[in-house]
């Protein structure tokens, strides 16, 4: 089988799979005062100071969540709701249409029943929201109550200038959340040098669990519950620690830091060749998002494992099955709605025509991925488009 | 050591861990479409057939969460907003000061911040809710949004006769929510008999893993969602799907409901003991809650595992740190606010004074309780007690 779907969910790493089953075979709720319970509530903080030290970030900025759709809305309402309650002016919401859906309906939600108003940036034809883009929206941002960018977008790679974005934003006092579910183990990933005030990261992006993830949130920011209860995380999100879930979380984000460079210049290499080759099967394919070897504040200006490409007159849900039929595995967009045949409102929103959208396949390499990966859809991809091509035509 | 805490998170049993071990080791996303993906979404719903199966709702009914901290809030918040946004009138919430913090603190932050009225109903001297005291609070039930009262209590074990308060609240139109995070492999929990339209459930405290849990919710009741994005769980609950997680709560929950019966007769035979045991060493000892003989609506009255006691003299907390000390692990109350030292709400609630709510201990029983738990408890509670009474005297 060709696994060609990273960025919708990657393998467990070893190292976070064994660590996060001996601590599943382990009782005690990191709340209770007794011997057990201070032992998980130890293996807590310690993989809580793990995440932390691997991503810029001190131990207390980190909020553990169930995930980053999670950590998306509560960092997007929580922000909201809090910042408004501090200065009722505080009603705009300033973010991109080629965000996640869950800061999309997020923000949609608040528009609808909780008297948000939303500014929807511009994104360039790569994906990326220039610093230029966001300081028109903001305005003087006295009416701002957040603003949300992705780091990376999950469908075609496009990377932002997020400490640029995170000092424009600063600038008229307004704070930054940013989605770094696809950046973390990927690119460099520094929450206190990127300035941004509130970050989403998930464990199954980057080798650990699903079902874990965190919110890093600075100390000064403001942030209302969506989960109220217990008080446990700094009382912004109640509920009972899933300790080895956390272990698993910590554990693999570690191990994609650690090995980063390394990886991602062979995960990039991969791709290239990947898009190289299929360009040279495919001629009139297209490449969307950003060039293969864009730059973005001096790292890559594109996602290393990201291949997102157009194949006029085919389905890109012809291709899926016909591709998944010969054992390889990809997606035409997001995993989150890929259930539903719509073109892709992250292509749209680069302006991209609907028809380039509907025929478009992402394929995202990652730790797993091999030589003979990229062989294999080379081997198929001529006939598959074809085959796509004459079904459409029907 | 002598783990006597098992409300607060009970060790996982062998078959969940075994199957949600298998499953992390897989890689597949339960919305991708790719065979890895349909894998993924196959598991996930057989889990939630068996978990539907289990506890007498239908498939459909299951919207898996990550606990039940989220269960809770998305219950209360969620029933809240849709009846609202429905009827503008139902602005009322009819609840118990002795519910879990997740439903208290939702109701609360409801209050403060979303126009919520409450309505706290009366707990009897056991902790109990009963219908008539809901039958008053709700009236014509016109202006109510949403009820919510526990099926079983977590610190004093108290079980209400949720069917009959289900009842009631039909009977004037309001939908019944139900914390059942403590009934569930406990007490004959059938969802569909039990008539309420909302139920909580989570899997630690079943036997399964952490971080996973589901809101049984009937299809006729529209609910709010706390967390959006992808549109998983019939749009109610986005989120990539934690499959790993809900494999073991599935097994979890299948093996406990299974073996209910017998187990739960000798957990409540060892709690008997216990108790005997214990008022015979501290004779001037007070059980809180209901009888350990209780009934009601012809099953338990009282949680089989739950033994809940007053020492006159001594605080909780002071019992609890010398327990551990030899050995044994008990609690003061709810894990999640153990880490505070305030009297217990539940008690409180019950009409108990302040010293009487500070003198408890729980000590709750489960599936790995033994006899010998009983004997080292009955070895040192007589000594610890009077040690406490001295601290406490100084």
């Amino acid at each position: 089988m060709t696994y060609l779907d990273h960025a919708a969910t990657t393998p467990m790493l070893p190292v976070a799979l064994a660590a996060m089953t001996e601590q599943l075979a382990r009782v005690g709720n990191a709340s209770s005062l007794h011997a057990s319970g201070r032992q998980a509530r130890r293996v807590a903080e310690q993989s809580r100071e793990q995440l932390a030290a691997a991503l810029g970030a001190r131990p207390s900025e980190v909020l553990f969540t169930a995930g980053g759709t999670e950590g998306d809305n509560l960092a997007v309402k929580g922000l909201y709701w809090a910042r408004r309650a501090a200065d009722d002016r505080r009603r705009r919401i300033v973010t991109s249409p080629a965000e996640h859906h869950a800061v999309l309906d997020s923000v949609e939600w608040l528009e609808a029943h909780a008297g948000a108003q939303v500014t929807w940036l511009p994104v360039d034809p790569t994906g990326r929201v220039t610093p230029e883009a966001l300081a028109d929206a903001l305005g003087d941002g006295s009416d701002v109550a957040v603003a949300s960018v992705m780091w990376a977008n999950n469908e075609i790679g496009a990377v932002s200038d997020v400490a640029a974005l995170a000092a424009v934003a600063h600038a008229v006092g307004v704070p930054l959340h940013t989605d770094a579910v696809q950046a973390v183990g990927q690119l460099a990933v520094d929450f206190a040098a990127s300035g941004v005030d509130a970050l989403t990261l998930t464990g199954h992006k980057l080798g650990g669990p699903m079902g874990a993830g965190a919110l890093l949130l600075r100390r000064d920011v403001e942030c209302t519950p969506l989960l109220h209860g217990g008080g446990q995380e700094r009382d912004v999100r109640s509920g009972t620690l899933d300790v080895a879930a956390i272990v698993g979380l910590a554990a693999a984000a570690r191990a994609a830091v650690e090995d980063r460079v390394e990886r991602t210049a062979q995960v990039a290499e991969l791709r290239d060749r990947l898009v190289a080759g299929v360009l040279a099967e495919v001629p009139d394919a297209q490449l969307n998002g950003p060039a293969l070897d864009d730059v973005v504040a001096g790292g890559p200006g594109r996602l290393p494992g990201n291949a997102h490409l157009s194949f006029p007159g085919a389905e890109g849900d012809a291709l899926l099955m016909l591709l998944d039929a010969r054992g390889i595995e990809c997606s035409t967009g997001s995993a989150c709605s890929a259930g539903v045949a719509r073109p892709s409102h992250v292509l749209l929103a680069t302006g991209a025509d609907p028809a380039r959208a509907r025929s478009s396949l992402r394929m995202s390499l990652g730790h797993t991925s091999t030589d003979a990966d990229v062989d294999a859809v080379l081997a198929v991809i001529a006939p598959v488009v074809e085959r796509a091509r004459r079904a459409g035509a029907r």
